[in-house]
């Protein structure tokens, strides 16, 4: 099967015009096909500030109300998804991008949950595989916005991470998907303070080691759960590691490379 | 040939939730292949103001600098179009929103002018018809955002009108292609204030005619100029009138039809 990338960029990046640019350039220069999910998690607290909408954050998510709701489709689908597809156009790289409702490509539904209301917030249901595919044979990249729809007219605010990891599981029965997580550490940290102590490989047996010994940093083991459960689901490595290693992520020589075996 | 239906709606559609929901139903019920274009212009005044950005407009145009463009980007790409995309997704018509931008669909050069600094403002200089054709084939309904980009990176605000002309004409030597500008007014009027003196069809030599007798209101004269320029490139005929009145614009048998013969 042909490769495809599917690569998600953290918030430091989006917000850093020069690490921006540095980044999608090296995306631009991936041979064969590729995905970019992005955020935008600050210009869009700056946009609400300046705004004075205020932001409510439980867990890292944030809630999302009717003007944030606003907010967040002017930033991520408007301001950065469109700066991020010129950028790759003049980089040489045809890129479209996307949300959710574009096409039908992600379908969601509202979340429900008991304890609290996350507001316009979308959890997953579908992945418009056949619209992927009729772009990506195109050699046209996707650049997706975390935004998805609910397909009976409500936009819906998205985490990126999991938009990622359902794109990266959809497509593995068409490709060889390697999915990459690029943030602003080196890759998961046995050391959650020290950059030295990345750890190149974890499969499952050395995963269970891990968290038996209480060896890794409590934050990244829902982020490790789930890459587990997208490396049991058809995609054939997870690589995390440093933005600024774009190449490297690619080739396995930089960050750490989860695989199912 | 195949019938493509180009519609532009005009700035007081966008900022009317009710109409715009009621215009998007009909636009949904389209039989055929169709492109919507949309600007937002009331609304990226609103959060210019709310932002404290000063516009200015000269002869009905934006002066677009570097935080103009910013918020141009946010309301027209991502706000209005995402929202139009969702609620035609809910009215069960396949659409995908697109700026210039994505896939090069519409590639401009920044304006420039002798006596007057438009700022980041584009003229059109090539639609990628190859792009329109691949996904108007897969009966995926578009809908264009007036930006554009130079294929250096650089985002440019553009007048719909003009995008939905040149889309109009470029896609004339594959479909047979009506181009409909619905607006507030009920088509081209003899007497400006008076609704019932809507001129039902105009060919060149009556528009000789109408402007030689000066019977024409004189800010419709670029428009009809820029009309008979498209129905001279190949564009089948242009239909003028009303938003609420899509469907007899279309039947033509409501507002005024421009046609080269």
């Amino acid at each position: 099967m042909e490769s495809l990338y599917v690569v998600k960029i953290g918030g430091n990046v989006i917000d850093d015009e020069e690490k921006l640019s540095s980044f999608l350039k090296s995306f631009a220069s991936i041979q064969g096909k590729k995905i970019l999910v992005h955020g935008g998690g600050k210009l869009a607290t700056n946009l609400a500030t300046q705004l004075n909408i205020p932001q409510q954050m439980i867990d890292g998510r944030r809630i999302t109300d009717a003007e944030t709701l606003k907010v967040v489709t002017m930033v991520y689908a408007g301001y950065v998804n469109k700066n991020v597809v010129a950028q790759l156009q003049a980089a040489g790289c045809n890129a479209i991008g996307l949300t959710g409702a574009d096409g039908n490509a992600i379908q969601s539904h509202k979340r429900t949950n008991a304890n609290t209301d996350y507001g316009f917030v979308g959890d997953v249901d579908a992945i418009n595989t056949e619209l992927f595919c009729l772009l990506l044979e195109k050699n046209i990249s996707l650049v997706i916005a975390p935004i998805t729809h609910d397909k009976n007219g409500q936009l819906l605010n998205t985490n990126a991470d999991t938009i990622a990891q359902e794109i990266a599981k959809a497509l593995s029965s068409r490709y060889e998907v390697s999915l990459i997580y690029s943030f602003e550490k080196k890759g998961v940290l046995l050391n959650a303070g020290d950059e030295s102590t990345v750890i190149f490989a974890i499969n499952p047996t050395y995963y269970s080691q891990l968290k038996a010994e209480q060896k890794i940093f409590a934050g990244m083991i829902p982020k490790l759960d789930n890459a587990f459960s997208a490396v049991n689901s058809g995609v054939k490595k997870i690589v995390i590691g440093n933005a600024d290693d774009l190449e490297q992520l690619i080739e396995g020589t930089s960050g750490t490379t989860i695989v199912n075996e």
